[in-house]
């Protein structure tokens, strides 16, 4: 067992080529999960409920007669958060709390409606209000994230979202489909414990367990007995992706993540093995995760790299962190901290921990990223559970154009307009010229109606 | 010539039946483009400046033997400017004057980063910046606006855009492919004088005549003359919408936009002719538009359809006036103003106007639109060109959850987590408990190595 990234220094003079070699990463669709999922949502869109409960007979292995069985309630909620150590309870309420302090600030922040008034007296503004009804997608088995039902629920809470409604497969352990009958009441799948009571904390409204694309699909057209919503946000595997995005107009939708990435700027000045774990702790997600420490020390990343091969073995997901690190992960030596800054914005990273001794010296530099964690004290995990901000972050460069989940994305904005008397005999001229020059006779005439 | 908008109550037996076929529009995709679309991209992407050449020569009829030779010049862009009628002229620049203040007021209400210290000294909040490069789809031919190349490079501008980067087809009239070569300078395409002056106006820094798929793909790749931008804006034909929805997630894209509408609400005190004439100025679009009527008062819709009689026949689009009417509008009789604002919230439409004298009682009510035009003198038309906020707006019902283009569009957002050695202990402990629960060990070391 040993990871070693693959060493770099940007005064090789290859080092553009394996540095794009090393950015490379493409989602590539598949044609027969394509062709799968469209039929699948025409299907539930089609039938309803009877469809919902066919796939989830065959996909998860659970029988019911109708989706009513498959819905969860509040006491199952409050269940399985009572049943929980009071570590837990404690750790998930804390966590849901911090949450919210940091999203009802985003929310005063860049969340309110605002007015003003011209000189004509002509009022011009923004209304924000929340979205009636979402849906989130929370992934079953193994990636069923407690912390990713948080970090969506909690922004569509602060928002003022009215229902929020929790999809959540729970397969049969074992099963696959046998075209047995599930009598009067449902089979009982997999739950998991942690996920219910988050929803709990959260304040999920509703849910359901059901997943996939046919999730998916009940979410955005509604049936007989699963609401529909105005947008769906969550992770999920290959199906779910693809089902978010052909359902995209009809509904919202959050982005579709690819691979995790941590990128960490060093001075040398943190320990190294806090470093390494720090690595490590993107590397584990996945082994398609990428994990890249710049510095211009080199033998800071020497002692980076003992503490990885040191520390490697003592990791229960060893060998999903080793073949993370081995063919994605990278030890970049810089000409200096400012050259790092520069390749950080190149490849505007998910996270981007500033591991310094003096954090605040760089930041400015920084255009572009999802988080940006400053100082040796902030290690990703602490963002990703309980800092407050949220953990779902633009993946794989798209932080040059997008911005971490939050109270805006529950939240869509109407403009506001009224034009006074006066106002409408300055706007209907020029109005009416430009309305002319595009061959708009009705615009023009209209402006023109209300000049007096 | 007649255009009569299907007439219908709210008491009508039948009336959600029909107000449910009212409604429906389908924007069904074509296989055809959407293979020819995948295959310019690939090639673009493969071959850059001379697969833009080719398709630019065969869809447009426009020959060139570099794409230099088809980048248009900010002296251009003052030729068109100076060339125009002083009204004209001025009518430009006041309408890009008043939707920049709108949008400076929107970054000031919404577009500025913020920060917060908590009790443990742990630095929370966001840093906005502009995106870097942006790019703007204008339309060639009738479709060319010079109000829409304002309201989406203005907003880019005010948001701190570093490079606006505009491409605008110019086919050659009435020519097909030929296959014969343009020598050394570019054949000129039909140009829309007031298309460059409103990029002088806008402040655009480069521009292209392509379009198509080949140009959305030169801005989402980058060619060897085309740079490569962070997003792509702007309406298209289907071609251009598919070849959007395919870059997303290498680019930023706005949302691909269905047919315009426009619902007005009336309390029956606005002249009807003014009312008909702002359905009109929404029909005069497309002949998919849609404009609709709600009012309690009978003998209001019978004044108003009065006037549509009349009217007609004066407006050089009466065709598709007539067409768009006939077929989607509809003069809807209500019980109340209450019942009309509950169905414009089921209809979310693009364009609101609550044709009230008491506007400031109904707006309240109404959660779901585009724009709303408050009061008998905000004729959409007004909003359309120069009251100052965006005319881009949500279609089709999606106003339920996106937003009016804006500053918002052209910035984006990054987490700032600076946590203190005192905050790492408490969160360290929550992080850890739920990191464990979650199976993920490095996550959890991750924070106890930074427990003291």
């Amino acid at each position: 067992m040993s990871a070693q990234p693959v060493r770099l220094s940007t005064a090789q003079p290859d080092f553009e080529a394996r540095f794009k070699a090393l950015q490379h990463w493409s989602a590539d669709t598949d044609a027969g999960i394509e062709q799968r999922v469209a039929d699948i949502l025409a299907d539930v869109k089609q039938r309803g409920d009877a469809a919902v409960l066919d796939y989830t007979a065959r996909f998860d292995g659970l029988q019911a007669t109708s989706v009513a069985q498959l819905e969860l309630s509040q006491a199952d909620f409050k269940a399985a958060f009572d049943g929980l150590p009071a570590e837990q309870r404690e750790a998930l309420q804390s966590a849901a709390q911090r949450v919210r302090s940091y999203h009802e600030a985003q929310k005063k922040a860049c969340g309110e409606s605002w007015q003003y008034r011209d000189a004509d007296g002509t009022l011009l503004g923004q209304k924000v209000t929340p979205l009636d009804r979402v849906g989130i997608y929370v992934p079953g088995g193994k990636a069923a994230y407690p912390s990713s039902l948080i970090m969506n629920a909690v922004p569509a809470h602060v928002a003022g979202v009215g229902e929020i409604i929790m999809v959540v497969p729970t397969p049969v352990r074992g099963s696959v489909a046998t075209g047995g009958s599930g009598g009067a009441t449902a089979t009982r799948g997999e739950r998991n414990e942690l996920v219910l009571a988050a929803a709990y904390v959260a304040g999920v409204t509703r849910a359901f367990t059901i997943g996939g694309a046919q999730a998916v699909a009940a979410l955005a057209y509604g049936t007989q007995t699963v609401p529909a919503v105005d947008k769906i946000t969550g992770p999920g595997n290959a199906y779910v992706a693809s089902a978010k995005r052909r359902v995209f107009g009809t509904v919202g939708i959050d982005m579709i993540a690819g691979p995790s990435e941590i990128l960490v700027l060093a001075d040398g000045s943190t320990p190294p093995d806090w470093v390494a774990m720090d690595l490590f702790s993107q590397a584990e997600h996945d082994e398609l995760a990428q994990s890249i420490l710049l510095c211009p020390d080199a033998a800071y990343l020497d002692a980076v790299q003992r503490e990885i091969t040191r520390l490697l073995p003592t990791m229960p997901r060893a060998a999903i962190i080793e073949k993370s690190l081995n063919d994605r992960g990278a030890l970049i030596l810089t000409r200096s901290m400012e050259e790092a800054c520069d390749i950080s914005n190149r490849i505007a990273p998910e996270h981007l921990e500033v591991s310094s001794r003096d954090p605040h010296r760089w930041e400015p530099l920084l255009k572009h990223a999802g988080a940006i964690f400053l100082g040796a004290f902030t290690s990703e995990s602490l963002g990703d559970y309980c800092a407050g901000p949220n953990h779902v972050l633009p993946t794989s460069g798209t932080a040059r154009f997008s911005s971490p989940l939050g109270v805006y994305d529950f939240q869509k904005r109407s403009s506001l307009i009224e034009v006074s008397e006066a106002g409408a005999q300055v706007l209907g001229r020029t109005a009416s010229v430009l309305a002319h020059g595009e061959g708009l006779t009705a615009h023009a005439r209209a402006a023109e109606m209300r000049l007096t």
